[in-house]
């Protein structure tokens, strides 16, 4: 038996000790690195090391291999682990035999002064050129922000979510091997009849589980509409300030923004242009991102009156309105007529979990054969399993259970927030009363306050925020800060409205 | 008290019997539809349900409602009921006072005669034009294929997964608070690290956790590249016969796809055309989809430098490299040198479950953040629990032995399907040895067999399968079909093969 030198995986600092033997001085195997305590089998990892190195030209060309007995010896590994890796490395075209002559690493494989494997060219100009999207999206500096602070906007309170009764589901369906394999790219049938059910009855919209499209978050969602009703350079309508991921998802394609003009209750359906080419209009109407203003039923009559007119889009954001504290959520736009150009928009995001990644669009019924291929080729289906967890939770009453409990969660947080607003910042900032649900803006008294620094001093002191400022595309009017309250607990909220005074 | 009455939930059919008194004859309140099972309050579906008959019309603009009174009584519903009702549908606009006259349907609800709610226009002409792409889908007569028959390509085996092990995990991650919010658009970074390790041991990658993008299956990494790399009109050299969903996801985007010429080992590289205007080649080099060819070392070297000469790049689709059975796996063309322009592109859909929804793209560091950023506008995250489950079963070596089990288990129903085809299907249709993997390619001695006919009879008997003939876009060279055997049972391979050679 021979004995196999065990080493850490550590690639660039372990080595093996320089091995001596006549026939290595051709090839120089001082630096093969294996490791005994991997799952990857001693010739496997050899194999790969040796082809590694005849790529780079470590191992030139035409270079003969010692016997695989000296190499046995020399290396201590079985003969038999040798000679796998040897014919692995034949089948793959590495290594050539002679009969009679040995074995010698391939002719045909690249030269040491050709250029494709040994210039170290800096950063992209090595690569082949971008898409015109791609180029664009190369020159932003873009990083992802990382880590959660407490008043980070839109998280739900995760500390409340009811994990016992998720575990039950999830044991539930877990070993299903039927969830495992391919189910519909629409989205699971129970899971759609579950929440056309919760739509109609909650929600006020008139649809069948056929309309409803599951997609990973409302962003595919977005992503979805984008893709089948704009062309590069269409006009889109906006609320301005207003939600920052849509802008992403009809910028991304080419398309222009064009911002609306907004009153207290969201848009305003009096300013709306007399003549358009807008292609499509996204709002907010029950809970408006983010000031919180409800658009009343005769401005949506008037406004689902107005895009049937001039032939544009409508789509409906629904993404919060189960959380408002002044009244019971008021119906959606999309049942307020059997054939409105409105595909709504929905997501568990905010009423379950972010980490979850289950969205839904509900369109109309031509459209659904449309979007389903458009997901198809997108992304395909989403996970069956969250999709049956869900399911169940809704069917079983736990969804409005939860919603409830939210609710007054979010209501107990959001007067806790008040009266810390009242105490700490009445000479400084406003709350907009009305954007309370899951976060609250801060509205600057002071009009030229420079609420992106506000934002930053505020982060470098632990807390989460976002600028009002970044929900405006075109002239900022209003500044502050909005702050997501959902997922705190007393005393973040105190000691962030604190450090807040103290920055003002 | 008032006796509320219950009702069943079945709109359409269940009335509330004829309610008789002075006040209701100007409002016909007969049509209600109350359920005191459901959830949702009696307070909030009468407002829906109010709403929507004011919306449709069936409760005219100026209609005086009769007194709250009168409706609990007629109702028997609560006054407190009808109060909340009433009064949500006057702050939602659809109701006003008049001081000491009562509450009216409002005036600015649209009048019954406007077009807008009462046409019954069909299909999609009643809607807003979609945008070029979307009029091209509504054109394909696109149906879900629905339900898995045995033998239907691409399912690897279900009932051998390690759901105990599974649960275990899942239970571990299920309930960290932490999971349930936003982490990163890239991916969950512990899953990153030990895929990356597992990448450049197994599969010969030279890769960090920083060059890996988590995504929604390989077919949302296939709609990435798409986005990143190609302009409509752009030309994609293709395998042909090659896999659908790449070529769906490149011609979703307006990209023309050329054939490339194919050897038994993959596609032919001594036949790359010298001059080409191609800004990208899709290949799957390890195991050609489906024939199942591997390119030589020599060959892959020549194809990078190709594609290095004439600047485009390539997407090397590892699908399910890990399983076959004349040689090891062969490692991956992108560890082949520093900065090849490759984008290698995997899923664990064959290695783990097609269900989970997850794969991942290997992209030069260059490109990361244009990448993650495309990825943040088309979905965000993906779902943190599953991956914080795979990472885990990835570490503990789960994975590692799971795919050295299912290499066993597919080798013998492999060698099961050729002593099958051998005793029933020798003189009609020859198995393409070099395919097998998780399907097995079944290709006519006939080459003029109509290879759809046969798949149709073929899933009229109860098997599924895909004509040979769907992989290719241009001329079809070769004919049979394609059998997905890994997710199936001994009985159900022999009655399959049977049933087969019955149809021929």
């Amino acid at each position: 038996l021979y004995f196999i030198i065990v080493l850490n995986w550590h690639p660039l600092k372990c080595q093996l000790p320089q091995v001596k033997g006549a026939n290595l001085s051709a090839v120089n195997l001082q630096d093969l690195v294996l490791d005994r305590t991997s799952s990857i089998s001693l010739s496997q990892q050899l194999t790969l090391q040796l082809s590694q190195w005849m790529v780079s030209g470590r191992l030139a060309p035409g270079t003969r291999l010692p016997a695989s007995r000296v190499l046995a010896q020399d290396l201590k590994l079985s003969r038999n682990t040798i000679s796998t890796a040897i014919e692995q490395l034949r089948a793959q075209g590495y290594l050539t035999s002679q009969a009679g002559n040995g074995v010698f690493v391939s002719m045909d494989l690249p030269q040491k002064d050709k250029p494709l494997l040994h210039t170290a060219i800096q950063g992209l100009k090595k690569y082949p050129p971008l898409s015109n999207y791609g180029e664009q999206l190369q020159k932003n500096n873009f990083k992802e922000r990382s880590g959660q602070l407490p008043f980070t906007p839109g998280v739900p309170d995760l500390n409340a979510f009811p994990y016992k009764i998720w575990q039950t589901l999830l044991r539930r369906h877990s070993d299903r091997a039927v969830l495992g394999g391919y189910q519909s790219n629409q989205g699971y049938q129970p899971l759609r009849e579950n929440l056309a059910q919760y739509l109609n009855s909650s929600r006020g919209l008139r649809c069948t589980p056929e309309q409803i499209i599951i997609t990973q978050g409302a962003q595919q969602g977005l992503a979805l509409c984008t893709q089948l009703l704009l062309n590069p350079g269409d006009q889109v309508l906006h609320e301005e300030p207003g939600y920052m991921g849509a802008r992403k998802a009809f910028t991304a394609i080419g398309a222009n923004i064009n911002p609306l003009i907004m009153s207290p209750n969201g848009l305003d359906v009096s300013q709306l242009p007399s003549e358009t080419t807008a292609k499509l209009l996204y709002t907010t109407p029950t809970h408006q991102y983010p000031m919180g203003g409800i658009l009343p039923a005769s401005d949506r009559l008037q406004l689902l009156n107005w895009a049937d007119k001039h032939r544009l889009w409508i789509i409906e954001d629904d993404y919060d309105s189960e959380f408002h504290f002044y009244t019971n959520p008021i119906a959606a736009m999309q049942g307020m007529s059997e054939q409105s150009p409105v595909i709504y928009l929905g997501s568990f995001s905010k009423t379950l979990q972010p980490g979850l990644r289950l969205g839904y669009l509900v369109v109309p019924k031509p459209l659904v054969s449309a979007f389903v291929q458009a997901k198809s080729f997108i992304c395909g289906e989403s996970p069956s399993l969250s999709q049956a967890v869900v399911s169940d939770f809704i069917e079983e009453g736990h969804f409005i259970r939860h919603l409830r409990r939210m609710r007054l969660n979010y209501q107990k947080k959001w007067e806790h927030m008040q009266s810390l607003c009242e105490q700490y910042l009445h000479n400084t900032m406003t709350p907009i009363a009305q954007s309370a649900g899951m976060h609250l803006v801060l509205e600057s008294n002071d009009s030229k306050l420079d609420d992106v620094q506000l934002h930053q001093r505020f982060s470098q002191a632990g807390f989460g925020s976002s600028p009002l400022s970044y929900y405006y595309q075109g002239e900022v009017k209003r500044r502050g800060l909005v702050l997501g309250f959902s997922n705190t607990n007393e005393q973040e909220r105190k000691k962030g409205i604190q450090a807040l005074a103290t920055l003002l």
